[in-house]
């Protein structure tokens, strides 16, 4: 027989009158000599305890001897808070429980810091008294809300056909991709398992076992170094079909993202999203992750800046198509100075931006640096990008990457600048038809965009032949967004060896080297395997966008600090010599640095 | 827009007339000369198509090319099969599909092996091919059923207030219970991480941190030797709750438990489940783990045979108490030879049995090896036993683990070999009251019965103050049986810092010893921790036992060898020195034995 009347929070008018049996801990103490309230808070929420002398001396002296964060158990009565009394803010602001009887179920010493959102800790801190920092409301909110996230997910997936079927968590070494987290196996000495980064092949060759609709949400690991966004493992919606196109995967992506915002959100959100190209998306918004939240998109002026030769020199490139793009900041003439502007300027080398172009709209002509220069095109200019008085034009003359990534990043400064982005709006998109290689800068080779298993277009598969052009070809990926993030991507996968074998060829392998590392795979392909597609969204990243945090740490219940170290069990810690003896490795560490 | 009609296993005559389009494998091909019949397979069964040269001829010529495992696309009518025709066995057997377009998708090399339950194929040739193994029918309902149960399990505690709340993979190595895999960290060389043996101090700091309810479906890990039932990586279904009592948490699993037998299995299970005590497990069925499937239950005669002074040389153990105890084989006299029996004594002394006495029961005496012996008390025995004519009485004088022990297995291996245990009949039972530490033979001291966090009976805390007997202790602990296995264990944990404190001292800790591995928890314990408790039930065994399977492998998609090795993907595999080194660790392989 469960004693728990109800959660604390959720004491209200419903229970007037009643004895009820709560427990929670003591979140503050108010002592008025012969009347004493107790916050009582549990996962709910709080409710005002009020103890009397004359009620119950018990419980009475019970309630003097409490401090912070005892745990307690309270049998009263629910009665109506006098008038003027009620506390608006919390749900069962308009009633109190007078205590009858009070247990302490545990103490509490003195808190390293104390249980308020608003409370400035040092991170670390935090991190090593973990679970102290769990019942601040925020993290409460934040757990729940991807708790709900996750029911909900399931809740789509397990509705439409879809089976949850786990895949192995000791999983093989792939060089391809970022770096893996090792395992030393202990029965084949000298041979390791990895976690692995994502269920990828596994999914795949579900599909090749005849699955038809497999989702799982799955631990994922890689081994890199830490950002915001990033965790050592994460966890990941993962989802894979047979026979069915893009659109069609899209359509039933949008559907678990529906329910998502229904249940987590309670808000409607409309499908089919908008499913743009990778070459309209970097077109008009400088980014393949667009903020659709805004506009003010990229427009192209080359035509009328080259036709009327105006700053010709830009447009001396023998290798390069030269492209004038422009912004249009509405109405922000009178928010930036010169001087704003040059710090602007400043802030896009980064993007290799030698001269960023502008000028301020008056009624008869332009002001500002580059005034002089394009006055003469006044008018298409304004004609154009519809820009009138008291706008600002924003331009960049430069190479396709260049003009995209600084006026794609621009774009969004101002924006926040001028705040043009609603809040509590989530403004869903595609990003569709990618290249499907892309050309890594570091490493200065080509790569798969999205991974190897990624089908071209269908007609783009002659670009993989030998003595073809493979970066011509475009892929059948597709990446979904949200308010300027990806959330996930996915893709058609190829199911036929031979072209599986192209690809490896087109990214560099031998036939034998792609073999020994992808043979299982590869082979796998080659006994009736169906065509099949699949998406990969991250919860993480999700459940923090959905919970308004500005922090991954927000939604995962024992996160790693910067250095992938968790403060609270000290991990990764030394582990004995004849652990490693077993496992027939030993340490091998550079004396002047570790030791 | 989605191509597919439906599943081909689930055409049936609610189709009739219709034009479908299908997706599957070819299962079987019968060519009749003008006509083609191909068995069309999904993951939902077999549907028949027909092809016939003068209804299409294109499509005839593709079913003249296809072979067993081709991935086609068929688009054609429904109709009703020839009187006669009807295939009983499937679904979809009253109808078949009339062909008008086929498409081939993909094809398939002939196959390394069948794809039907029976045939008969090396293991790990099987997960070799394990995508293909996959399309045997007994592992697409064994990882549906799975996938049900899951489900199932989610339901349950979604809606009675439980939030799913990941738990960290990268976890602390504990050096108490089971071999760790370890992980080293880049970022910290020399230090690892440990794969978690279970979610356990996770669960628990999320009771610390007020979630009041949580539940996992959690992957575990353990570097154990492996049996049938064991695999590397395990899921297990992860519970803890707040301010409940064990009988709560009892409830709230059966609650679960009976969610998940009716939707996997549509079967209405009883509730509450039988709750007997440890030592009343042991005295009638003579294991913790009892199969209540039938009777045959374990009775004490010890004052009897002690009382009559027979046997009186078994009684004299200076160290032991000495009991006698039986079972009674109804009706099996005539089952059993001399020579069965005595096959049956020969395989008891593994558990320490120096003789297993036995009779069969005559109208007016007893016949067999111990006839003489027992004859004295024939009518007390036959009385307390209700031992009839036909039956086999067996006995063992000893001390209580080895009657136990003996007449536990005897029981066992006699029901089974006389068809006592009924099918399809699934016996759901509690042991509960546990001793709080029991003797490790193997290691030569006390451990605890279940785990360091387990809290002792309300009363038996005075047995961990120093200078008391701790292993007098009885525990706040709970197993739930299912047919005779484990399916899974809880406890109410320690909550007071104190008691974790004498729990740690009565497992041979030192207090400094105890707080260089748990001191995090023990701390956590201090600042207002709740009284709580959980359970953790085996899905991997779980799903086995309802799935009806021999082998864990059933329910697994991709499960090691025992070897502990992927036959496909051959992991663990070698990795570069590079990798290595990266982690700052090095082989250290006995050469004789590894290279």
């Amino acid at each position: 027989m469960v004693e728990r009347t109800t959660y604390a929070g959720l004491v209200n008018e419903s229970y007037l009158n009643q004895k009820v049996t709560l427990f929670g801990w003591v979140d503050r103490r108010r002592d008025l000599g012969k009347l004493i309230f107790i916050d009582l808070r549990d996962r709910e929420g709080i409710v005002q305890l009020a103890f009397n002398e004359d009620r119950s001396k018990e419980a009475f002296s019970i309630a003097k001897e409490v401090r912070n964060e005892y745990v307690i158990k309270v049998v009263g009565e629910v009665v109506k808070r006098a008038e003027g009394q009620e506390n608006h803010d919390i749900k069962s602001g308009n009633v109190e429980v007078n205590v009858e009887e009070a247990t302490i179920l545990n103490t509490s010493e003195p808190l390293p810091f104390e249980i308020r959102d608003d409370a400035d800790v040092n991170e670390d801190l935090l991190l090593k008294y973990r679970y102290l920092e769990l019942r601040r409301p925020s993290m409460q909110r934040g757990l729940r809300l991807r708790s709900t996230i996750t029911r909900a997910v399931r809740e789509f997936y397990d509705n439409n056909g879809f089976l949850d079927i786990e895949t192995p968590d000791l999983a093989k070494s792939t060089p391809e991709g970022a770096r893996d987290y090792l395992v030393p196996s202990r029965v084949s000495k000298g041979h390791f398992y990895a976690l692995p980064q994502s269920p990828q092949q596994y999914k795949q060759l579900l599909m090749g076992g005849g699955f038809d609709r497999y989702y799982q949400i799955a631990r994922c690991f890689r081994d890199e170094d830490l950002r915001g966004d990033r965790q050592p493992e994460f966890t990941q919606i993962d989802v894979e079909t047979t026979f069915l196109s893009q659109h069609d995967i899209m359509d039933l992506t949008e559907g678990m993202l529906k329910n998502v915002m229904k249940k987590a959100l309670n808000k409607d959100i409309e499908t089919p999203f908008p499913r743009i190209s990778w070459q309209e998306s970097m077109d008009r918004f400088g980014t393949d992750q667009p903020d659709a939240r805004f506009a003010m998109e990229i427009q192209d002026v080359t035509e009328i800046i080259k036709g009327a030769n105006i700053a010709a020199p830009a447009f001396e490139d023998s290798e390069h198509e030269i492209l004038a793009r422009a912004i249009v900041a509405e109405g922000a003439a009178d928010k930036y100075s010169r001087k704003d502007i040059e710090a602007k300027e400043q802030y896009l080398e980064r993007y290799g931006v030698k001269r960023l172009v502008w000028a301020k709209v008056e009624a008869d002509g332009f002001s500002g640096s580059s005034a002089k220069l394009l006055t003469p095109v006044y008018k298409e200019l304004t004609d154009r990008l519809e820009a009138k008085e008291g706008d600002i034009i924003f331009m960049v003359f430069d190479r396709f990457k260049v003009v995209s990534d600084s006026l794609g990043s621009l774009r969004v400064n101002l924006a926040n600048e001028l705040n043009m982005i609603p809040e509590d709006v989530y403004k869903f998109l595609w990003v569709i038809d990618w290249p499907l290689f892309e050309y890594d800068e570091g490493d200065q080779r080509w790569v798969a965009a999205h991974h190897p298993f990624t089908a071209p277009n269908e007609g783009d598969e002659h670009y993989l032949d030998e003595g073809e052009d493979p970066h011509k070809a475009h892929a059948q990926s597709y990446d979904i967004i949200l308010n300027g993030l990806e959330l996930g991507g996915g893709s058609i996968r190829i199911h036929n060896a031979e072209l599986q074998e192209k690809m490896f060829r087109a990214l560099g392998f031998t036939k034998e080297s792609a073999y020994e590392q992808f043979g299982y795979f590869i082979n796998a392909l080659k006994f009736g395997f169906p065509p099949h597609g699949g998406i990969a969204l991250g919860l993480d990243r999700f459940a923090r966008l959905l919970a308004g945090a500005d922090n991954i740490r927000e939604v995962i219940a024992f996160p790693k600090n910067s250095k992938a170290i968790e403060p609270m069990t000290q991990a990764p810690a030394e582990v004995s010599e004849e652990q490693l003896k077993e496992l027939g490795i030993k340490l091998d560490l550079d004396p002047e640095i570790n030791e």
